[in-house]
């Protein structure tokens, strides 16, 4: 089938040539001509302005937003709609918010368009490996997408699925990001420990070679990590700052509303924000706390 | 080659009879007659005591310890250590702490026999699909149970390896259990907040499903946790129970003695605790201190 | 100085009977006729409706309104509004959002009104021992009403004063009670481990009491608790529950939206939020997650 | 009474003092000459050998052993013991592990000898303010030791105990250190969401004095941040770095050993390892993680 695509970069641009290959019609927009260029070289129609991504596309249109989170997917629609017509499907396949994909969906339906909000994960991978989808959304919208999503997951069958209404979708992938948070962090310290037992000499990169076969702890996550340990074991030159996208704190406040304790996630994302910290406050103030009560010695600067 | 395997339960029952389909000879040994009888009529020699164990392999033997960790190794080897004779290997495949595999692989060196650490991973499944092993011992004394390693793991070149001297295979398995804890946790804490969210009313086995294809957190422990969703999707009927084996508590120990901050190990290994607490003397204090600065009420038990 | 109370609970009932005994004449509201009656027979004024708090108040007035954060704030000022006239001021002294108090002093400035945010610790015991104050505002508003403040304050000089602009004053005391959050968990962890101790048979009261004084932990949440224990030694009867009235969620969100990392805090705010969840979910996932890669029995409810 | 001390530093020096004003008889020992010259200057008799010392005492001996927790402690007890005679009591005042206490307090009762553990608290203020003093050991050995505890406590009555058997002393100090390090985690990360709150303009040193009274958090410790605070704002010039000294990770041993889930305390601990960890191993690993899934750039080192 047709599809817009607003935004080439590493996702959208993997997904349009993912669909491309299948036989789907992609006309995609980005504000990098580089990306507009490339996406004609591959095949599909590149093109410049959001008016001619419309146009280049038959009603009832179906357009893949894939810009970041918050303003620029609102003024993305804002900018869309005087151009689009009723019965057409807009999908946000970013990390927003549920709540504004709730919103959206609620203002865009009254005015006669869909909306359909897809939690997309898997990374710079997805177009060899296909995209694991979490939709949210009217069920004759999502219905109507079938051919895209049969596309872009792993198997016609497989990785995706609509998982409740609007917001659905971002709900769901918001907690699949958090889940990656607690995982993530979990092989980090499970390796810190083993890089520490300096008498054994152990070996990070042959063991989480090891893992990847039979153990419990295999993973796609750690089949990479064994990847990125094969090209730097020491992972020398690297600095110890971890940014978080909002997805992960987006599950530590929604867990708190729901009464729902989540230790791991929230101290996952607590450890991302700690790698931040230069000069950390907390710590000085524990240090002079010491010196005070006890006339222990402080570490000056 | 021969093996004597002393334990037949889950773990060394399923391990003798995938040794056994791929041509080795096992000897088994366990207190429980059934489990001998079954090691004997699927074709393998069951056997009633140490002493006939010992006999029925030709030395140099190498005879896989899988009882449960602390006192019934030590008990096991000083049973054994009669029958056997220089250059006998004993090798230790259970859940043991790394500090006693260290202390019985220098005993035992003095006195001529081979002691070999295996930590193995994979559960009730390394049947069919082979073992995770990740070896510690001195390196002719690994190399000449290399067909051994070679059977038991996913493949012969997979998910096995010395990782270093005596003690280093159970102090790797360690660690891997510690991040087991932190995934475990993080995929629990996930559901659990998406099963909170009502108005969604989210599929919790769908979504696991879902999360297996493409995902970035797709793992065999999602695997698993899909497939049990699928036979429970409420966890009707299960405690909120959550035993712990030791290894979890001894990665944080070992944390903490190497300085290594592991703050999800540990609260994964805390909240297992918190698991089994009963009316939590914590909470109860905590209680009662509001009651007494704010005049907060108190919900009487 | 005259004061207007509305609300005359265990807050702003001790704290009409403080400032009467200091000479202020205090007008207070409260839905409760008898509240009312017990201010009356204090020897204040209790009125039974905000038109009659206003009439018995001469401008420019002042008017400390102790209800419950949220709404009730807000109906009240819009309620009292149409009987005041400019230059009289609104006092929050409840546990308002700082957002929210920020909120209202600018739209109350825009209509000529002052509008103070106060902090207000202290609990049960503020009558007899004074009230911490940490308070918001313009400065010549919280100046006007400095002898309200005197009076409340432990003593003149101590106890109070103003920490910045509007909302500052309910900000600070928003953290105020992450802190303390967090300082009741280590106490009650704390002692959870010394009853737990069972060979030493140690008596938590005796302990309580004698850190007390000395003691690097002695403190007033610990002289209360040293009296709870007195009164209930083991705290039979208390059911492990233990709720949060939204100040420690403020500081958690607070905390992450600035970037800061707060461990403590945050934890002391999950572990309520655990202390109020039956059959855990997120336990019942673990379970059931051992039993499938290790076949682990499960406990059954 | 007399007493012989043993180690005359920051507490132990304080303490002999406290005890001469008091009118005991202090025969003092110490490694420095300085430390010696200084309790013969004070008034009370400094000796250059452990023999001198037990000479100078008269039998039934109490000797109170002030000298760093582990080796030291057996080391002076060994070298003591030659000059004295049964029925004379060993005191040690330290911070040892309790286990240690109730193995020293065991093999000295064999030899005739009393041992009694003091779990001192109070700083370098317990000069002036008295110590907390927790006491672990046979009854009628503590109560020979009275005019000992009634000096140096706050009170005659107050702030000391024996809290049971030999061991529980140092239990209890134990638990006390790590409630002390939760308590000031909490408190340290309030300030620092504080400081965080550029807008606002917070002053710490005025919020911390106006905590001093009246409010739920006002402790000792609060106290002695305030006046920390007032000697350096911005605590400029101390490095992020807190060591700990044993108390802290030994309560977490054994909150795990007793199954007592302690997270605040846990984390407390876990963050002064932190504070310690440069180049961060386990943040450089989520940052490569995120590099191998998302494509998300790292920060180069």
């Amino acid at each position: 089938m047709e599809l817009g695509m607003i935004g080439l970069g590493k996702m959208g641009g993997n997904m349009a040539e993912r669909l491309r290959l299948a036989g789907h019609k992609v006309v995609g927009f980005d504000f990098s001509a580089d990306a507009v260029k490339k996406l004609n070289d591959a095949g599909s129609v590149g093109v410049s302005s959001l008016e001619d991504l419309v146009k280049n596309l038959q009603a009832p249109r179906a357009i893949w937003i894939m810009v970041p989170a918050g303003d620029p997917v609102d003024e993305t629609i804002a900018k869309l709609k005087p151009f689009m017509q009723k019965g057409d499907i807009f999908i946000d396949g970013g990390n927003s918010n549920y709540k504004d994909s709730q919103r959206r969906h609620e203002a865009l339906k009254q005015e006669g368009f869909g909306f359909v909000d897809v939690g997309t994960s898997g990374g710079i991978w997805g177009i060899t490996e296909g995209y694991s989808m979490m939709i949210g959304g009217d069920e004759d919208v999502v219905e109507r997408l079938r051919p895209i999503f049969e596309t872009l997951a792993p198997a016609a069958d497989q990785g995706w699925g609509r998982v409740g209404p609007a917001g659905a979708g971002h709900f769901v992938k918001m907690v699949h990001n958090g889940i990656e948070y607690g995982m993530m962090q979990a092989y980090a310290e499970g390796f810190s420990i083993m890089k520490a037992k300096t008498p054994l000499a152990l070996d990070l990169t042959q063991i989480s070679e090891i893992w990847r076969y039979g153990s419990v702890v295999r993973s796609w996550l750690l089949d990479l990590t064994a990847d990125a340990l094969k090209k730097n074991p020491t992972l020398d030159g690297l600095e110890a700052f971890v940014p978080d996208s909002g997805e992960g704190r987006w599950t530590v406040f929604e867990a708190i509303d729901l009464n729902v304790s989540a230790p791991v996630i929230t101290e996952s994302l607590i450890r991302r924000l700690r790698s931040r910290e230069d000069n950390n406050f907390t710590d000085r103030m524990l240090s002079t706390m010491r010196n005070e009560f006890g006339g222990h010695a402080v570490k000056k600067s």
